[in-house]
């Protein structure tokens, strides 16, 4: 049996998020899927955690056991063939038994996409939020620095999710521009629920100058009224998983 | 009645193009069927040329002649209220009464992306030709600068229109990287039916090896045979029309 860890990428848009629901394969369903024609038996995907519906990857990662003869660096292409083309297999290697996708990851970094413009693009529909009013971009390169550090972030936690902790180290923190967006990233060792969308909700609202509080004395308050409105679905991205 | 020039970016993916179908409304379609519910009238939208299926714009210009009481710069907002989210209207302006989109063009650029990766993107998939071989970069920056100058295109051109001639123009022509992709951008006074397209195709495969011959050879033999393949639409956009 092989301990099989795999990278993926994925657009969100059609789906209802990584895991399986009672209508919907997920991403998770699909690869189980594809897996299944692939290796002609059952196979369960781990994740590194869950992206919700509308929420994309550039690397996601996780893995299944299977006993295969498929040579390991063929497992990305033979996979991709049988997934539909909002998803892709970046790599795969052969990991120690004991590896658990969500159990062993280190840390893992996010990012959030904005598009700054009274008119909309097409192209960026699916995977940035258009925000329409003029934003202070050095406020909010200031604030999110703030964020970096050990924090109970449980102001920045939507309800719904049960955790043993809500504190979390955020390692690296920044908005910068890129092109004509504004990109939101985020590397820290867990995030909570909707922890990065609210983040980048509660920047935007700084930028706009709807919320004149500091990021260091909204984390302090541990309120989530206090912070800002939870970003939309489409900017967020999961960009990378480190072990 | 006013003559309203607009600027209109698409998403060409879902589209049989600029023009309309049979069963399909278009591009064009599309922004009379909008213009009817915003100015209560007809209008008849022309365009500074048509697009192909699953052909993009950043910048297409179109005009239509209309009586309205709407402020122009309110225009934009009111017609993309009613189209849908693939096709955005960027600008609108009024115009002397003669201005036409398509004989008034002074010239056009277009621009084609390559996505050279063995493994594919889901982000890429409706914007990209992603190309597997590996690419000779140089050999492709060096190559299209002998498009630039007056030509008779007629190797770089699908059959299936009647030009009254098929010499045109190139007033620039560039390879370059930008980030992960490797665009190809074309600047002339006009161009015949898929030659970007071709352009495009022939640079591909020079960068693969597969066409051993210069472009000025090729331009010279005016031999669609001594060309190559027609890259495919998804990689090609209208990026500008000037006036």
């Amino acid at each position: 049996m092989k301990n099989i860890r795999i990278k993926v990428a994925y657009q969100g848009t059609n789906y209802c998020g990584w895991q399986r629901q009672k209508d919907s394969l997920g991403i998770q369903g699909e690869l189980e899927y594809a897996g299944q024609k692939v290796f002609a038996s059952k196979i369960d995907v781990t994740g590194s955690g869950r992206t919700d519906a509308g929420v994309h990857a550039l690397g996601q990662v996780a893995n299944f056991k299977v006993e295969t003869t498929i040579p390991i660096d063929k497992i990305p292409e033979v996979l991709n063939n049988k997934l539909p083309k909002d998803i892709a297999v970046l790599e795969a290697v052969e990991v120690d038994e004991d590896f658990h996708s969500r159990f062993s990851a280190h840390n893992k970094t996010y990012r959030y996409q904005i598009y700054p413009s009274r008119i909309r693009s097409p192209f960026y529909k699916d995977t940035c939020y258009q925000v329409k009013s003029p934003l202070d971009l050095d406020r909010m390169k200031k604030e999110v620095k703030g964020l970096v550090g050990v924090h109970d972030f449980v102001g920045f936690m939507s309800s719904g999710s049960s955790v043993k902790t809500t504190v979390r180290e955020i390692y690296d923190a920044k908005v910068f521009e890129e092109g004509d967006l504004i990109v939101l990233e985020l590397t820290g060792n867990g995030f909570l629920y909707n922890m990065v969308r609210i983040i980048a909700g509660t920047l935007v609202d700084m930028g706009r100058g709807h919320i004149g509080d500091s990021m260091v004395d909204i984390l302090e308050s541990k309120d989530r009224g206090r912070a800002g409105h939870t970003a939309p679905p489409q900017g967020l991205f999961l960009k990378e998983v480190e072990y």
